[in-house]
């Protein structure tokens, strides 16, 4: 018998947990607060790296690789940003058996050490502007790891750019979040609220902070990307400067920007449900698994012919697994794969072969459909479609039914108690009312969003005229 | 003017590392001993690791990630292992601003770390082959840093696999030493010499290693990929184990192999010249480079549509750059792309659009050739796949001629002195005098070749009956 797992509704800490393990997408390593992503959890994000790669590179980014090393001296030059991270900084004092001369931060973000380069390769505004981004592993003291979402060593990407002018920066800043959260809501299935973040809540050293927020299925958010107007503060501190066109000397502007494998906490938190993981066809490891069924090595033998010019035929633009092993079986190969999310599962047994068709099961609404034989190509590109839009509709849904407005403190607090999900709700915009309603509810201001109402309220806490309508909620 | 570079033949250390620089391929980072691998040596690492990345597949190997940091006890439990790393580690020792409760070494290579986890992943007979592979940082000290050659961190595939049986391992191994070695001939246009290492140069922890060593342009060799069996070394003290058939419990087999950025030095060093570099077309980030020609703004905006129509035609089969600059002369753009080693140069100037024809100047043997414009797209793919095939054989040419088969030490030694290159020699497979030459002729034992001559001759140092012949020679 297959294993059973906690079920969402009941402990979804303990669910989000289970389905990690047992689905293989990656366990807690030996070493302490890390964690091994294994290959089915790998083979999702190689698929999330590939398309946020293309895309990226259509802004004109060029990839590029820079140390893990950062002379504690470097980290330590912007005031903000040291002090933003210096809890979180791993440091290695010790190499080829002698103490080191200085300390070297392990990276936990790299804007100190790109950009101690990057004056180097800008002289005038001819080579602005200068669009880099790096894959690399970063490195973040965490004392409470949880897989994917929150671990000493995660992996993502990481873009930086220098401009002439604030203007462009600002461009920049939204192009980056806009591919987020395009790239969240066609790709994951994520409907995302874009925003900026405030003062507290923005990266250590920029001028403002964005970010896309999701609502997970248990109601709380998830940051699953930000990107940062850093305006000219490390110019300043770097020496990042340019000849512009009357030969005058400028400091320039600069954004950065990134994503993480948290997105693959993001697709497990917003889809799955009691039987484990739904995985959007779209990044997918496999779309669709084949499941035969025999009762005889002769029966076996034909499945084998059949399904070998099946899935030949259907070529590379489908990922698609058979599964063969003698020792499990069918009910097992089931849950199996619908623990792992598989967004199609295909049956195919001895009376299917007879009647020329296969079984259709849909992962994301357990509908059941016979397709004749010559029909499978065609229905499965259609099904896999549909059951993307379905994922991202449902999502939608969910987000819309789970985010609420509210003009009473009491109303606001009533909500977190009782069902959590996005709070709507005015804000005066003072550090006060956001640190009182932190320290009483727990929830925090994930965004202020980028649609504003035309006619604000008064803000949830003080009663004073609201500056913006804000998102509330408790986060990961 | 474009800047000169020093003379490959007059220093070829100094000249690797201007033309390195110059050509922006990367640059020492301002953290000592690590290297900034700039845009345009990244494209080229990018097209490596998509070719690999593809073929590794292609043998059952699946991609996963395993943590940068190794607990120092595990990496202490292979006796051999941690005698060989030790004096290359580097520890962090604080995280969180405290002291960490073990020190975490960086990984210099990830066996231990790996190797750990396995026994979690490994039941039965039916989990095996287990074949994983990690594209990763990795961090080894290093006093004397050559970019791409020798950096505290480099960037690598490493591929760990468990077998059965010895013989399944043996094939693995040999399997992957393959792969490189059709890798280095077909796509960097390396010919390289396939064998064993001697005891004194195998891994820390193998049973057997293998390499392939290239001979680059100066005479010395430089070892572009190590492939080992593992035997059952690793399995043993990480428990690795597994039930068999007749379900009684066996010691695994194990393999591991890899290749790195330092794939990309050993293009620079075989095929680059004088004027700079020459990339091999499979993996050039740009093919072939247009330089137009214009004297007037009508003449640019002729070129500019030609141009563009011409360029949207090829598609992405073609990688294809154009210069269109204001600010730089023709002749610089032609040096720069020189430099750059782009396969081939495409010159458009007013007379040739008159002319309806362009001008093709190869970079390899610097032949001209005027074509007609409806003849572009055929010439362009022939002319690329003719200077792919053209670089091989110079390669293939210039390891023939400089293998020199040896009889007597004093022609051994005189070779070392006054050509270098690659020695073949007979060797009685005593570590006594493979120490005495090397420390008498800094030569040392490269490869046992796994072509071995019917007849062996005897030791060229101590002159007893040689058990192999090898290849001698001072490298990288």
């Amino acid at each position: 018998m297959f294993q059973k797992i906690t079920k969402k509704s009941e402990d979804s800490n303990k669910w989000y947990e289970e389905v990690v393990e047992k689905a293989k997408l990656a366990e807690h390593s030996p070493v302490k607060g890390c964690m091994t992503i294994r290959p089915y959890g790998y083979a999702l994000w190689e698929n999330i790296q590939a398309i946020l790669d293309r895309e990226i590179k259509k802004m004109g980014v060029k990839n590029a690789y820079f140390p893990l090393f950062i002379p504690k001296s470097f980290i330590e030059k912007e005031k903000e940003h040291i002090e933003g991270f210096a809890p979180e900084c791993v440091i290695a004092t010790e190499g080829g058996g002698k103490k080191l001369e200085e300390p070297l931060v392990l990276r936990p973000t790299s804007e100190t050490v790109i950009y101690a380069t990057f004056p180097k390769w800008i002289r005038s505004y001819r080579d602005l502007p200068l669009k880099i981004n790096q894959w690399a592993n970063i490195i973040r003291w965490e004392k409470r790891p949880r897989l994917f979402l929150r671990t000493i060593e995660f992996l993502w990407q990481e873009g930086h750019t220098v401009h002439a002018t604030e203007k462009e920066a600002e461009k920049m800043a939204r192009e980056a979040l806009s591919l987020y959260h395009d790239f969240a809501r066609n790709y994951l299935a994520i409907e995302t609220i874009q925003g900026q973040k405030s003062e507290s809540e923005k990266f250590a050293g920029a001028l403002r902070s964005y970010a896309i927020e999701g609502l997970m299925s248990d109601g709380k958010a998830l940051q699953m990307g930000t990107s940062h107007n850093l305006g000219q503060e490390f110019a300043k501190v770097f020496g990042i400067k340019y000849l512009d066109k009357n030969n005058k000397e400028q400091l320039a502007w600069q954004t950065s920007w990134g994503v993480s494998t948290r997105l693959v906490g993001a697709i497990i938190l917003a889809h799955g449900d009691d039987k484990g993981l739904i995985l959007p066809p779209k990044i997918a490891p496999y779309q669709a698994v084949i499941v035969p069924i025999w009762r005889s090595s002769d029966e076996k033998k034909m499945l084998e012919e059949k399904i070998e010019r099946l899935v030949g035929g259907l070529g590379k633009e489908i990922r698609i697994k058979v599964e063969w092993q003698d020792n499990l079986t069918p009910g097992f190969k089931f849950n199996k794969w619908e623990l792992k999310g598989a967004p199609l599962r295909i049956e195919i047994g001895p009376k299917d072969l007879e009647k020329n068709q296969v079984v259709f099961i849909r992962r994301d609404d357990e509908k059941k459909e016979s397709i004749k034989w010559d029909q499978i190509s065609n229905k499965l590109k259609t099904t896999l479609d549909d059951i993307q839009k379905n994922l991202l509709k449902k999502n939608q849904d969910f987000l819309q039914n789970n985010t609420h407005t509210v003009d009473s403190y009491d109303q606001f607090k009533k909500i977190l108690e009782e069902k959590s999900g996005f709070i709507k709700a005015g804000w005066c915009e003072s550090e006060a009312c956001e640190e009182k309603i932190k320290s009483e509810t727990k929830a925090t201001i994930r965004v202020i969003p980028f649609k504003q109402p035309k006619k604000l309220g008064k803000c949830i806490c003080c009663g004073k005229p609201a500056k913006h309508e804000v998102i509330f909620a408790k986060a990961y």
